[in-house]
């Protein structure tokens, strides 16, 4: 029996490097599972093959500030010259269906999210070690020096923020990760303060006789 | 990599007849767990076949109360004439082996825990509807009708102290219940508040060096 049948709100982040998409498409591929996620908007231009509703919702820059200033988001971001955001209507939806709603998002947007979302479970994703990530990093093959080291420094100043968020997961494997991440959302639909109201409704709907 | 060495304190509770015991023992049967219990300490006599330090420490009115003052006593318990604990000493040692200390405690005996061990998990255990917890009472086929009686009510006080618990665990099958509470405990392990000064010293401790 499931006590708690609204969806949990997921947030991976962590610095750049550290693999959170790959953690996220292995929670994708778990056999079996109940989570969905959450199309973006952007105020960027539809690139071709890209599909509106699926890749991005795309709109004006004049359509997304409007949607800023009535709170729609749940975060947003401006980065290289275009807004990104995470519609908070479709949020709901998601949540309502009962389906885990997994959103992989930059570190400052944590923030944002727990400010709309007080229910939100934080996932700090970090390295193994300072040496794993700059491995990484370089690995790429695609920076140059500079781009590598201003990674670096952002990633660096990133591991001060892991206090705000409400779990740490080591990504020493992927699957090890994807593993310790299915055991927060399944503790946390446990927890006291998500369950106890269901709990008790349900009991308080049954009989007391028993002879 | 495990970021927090010290093992959990993990209690176990909830109403007469919910199967705590049978819980527990999924728990240890576990394939290459790190589970270990906490010997009691009681003022009742030992019965044949009993093995000091093994089923018990069995200590005299006298010790016991001196121990009591002391504080020395994780929780304790007053029952049918005898005195039943768990001594703090053993449970710092067994933490500080790094294992997770699984402890079946009384619901009266979880706010005495939290008192001394504010880091401790408690897990209540529920039944998955009331006629479950009844029909389970009724077929032990060992107690009367009043005994019965009595354990329906007691049940159903302890169904109110639910929120004193941080997570509440619904024993639909025992397979079921021991998944929750495996990954409660490693949820746990990843929570900020138990994994960050772990993480940032290990983070302090290496260079930054990456070129």
């Amino acid at each position: 029996m499931k006590l708690n049948e609204r969806g949990l709100l997921v947030v991976l982040s962590g610095p750049s490097g550290v693999g959170k998409g790959t953690v996220r498409k292995a929670l994708f591929a778990t056999e079996g599972n109940n989570f969905t996620y959450s199309v973006s908007m952007t105020t960027r231009a539809k690139r071709p093959g890209e599909v509106e509703g699926k890749d991005y919702f795309f709109v004006t820059e004049e359509e997304f500030k409007k949607k800023i200033d009535e709170g729609g988001f749940l975060e947003y971001n401006y980065f290289c010259g275009h807004y990104y955001g995470t519609p908070l209507d479709k949020v709901e939806v998601a949540l309502d269906s009962g389906k885990e709603l997994i959103l992989e998002i930059e570190v400052n947007g944590c923030r944002q999210v727990k400010e709309k979302m007080i229910d939100a479970v934080t996932i700090f994703i970090v390295p193994p070690s300072k040496e794993v990530l700059y491995q990484r990093l370089k690995s790429r093959g695609t920076e140059s020096l500079e781009e590598i080291r201003e990674r670096v420094d952002k990633a660096n100043a990133e591991f001060g923020l892991a206090y705000q968020y409400d779990y740490i997961v080591v990504n020493d494997t992927v699957e090890n990760a994807a593993d310790r991440i299915r055991a927060i959302i399944r503790a946390e639909h446990a927890s006291t303060r998500r369950s106890i109201y269901k709990y008790y409704e349900m009991l308080g709907d049954q009989k007391d006789e028993w002879e």
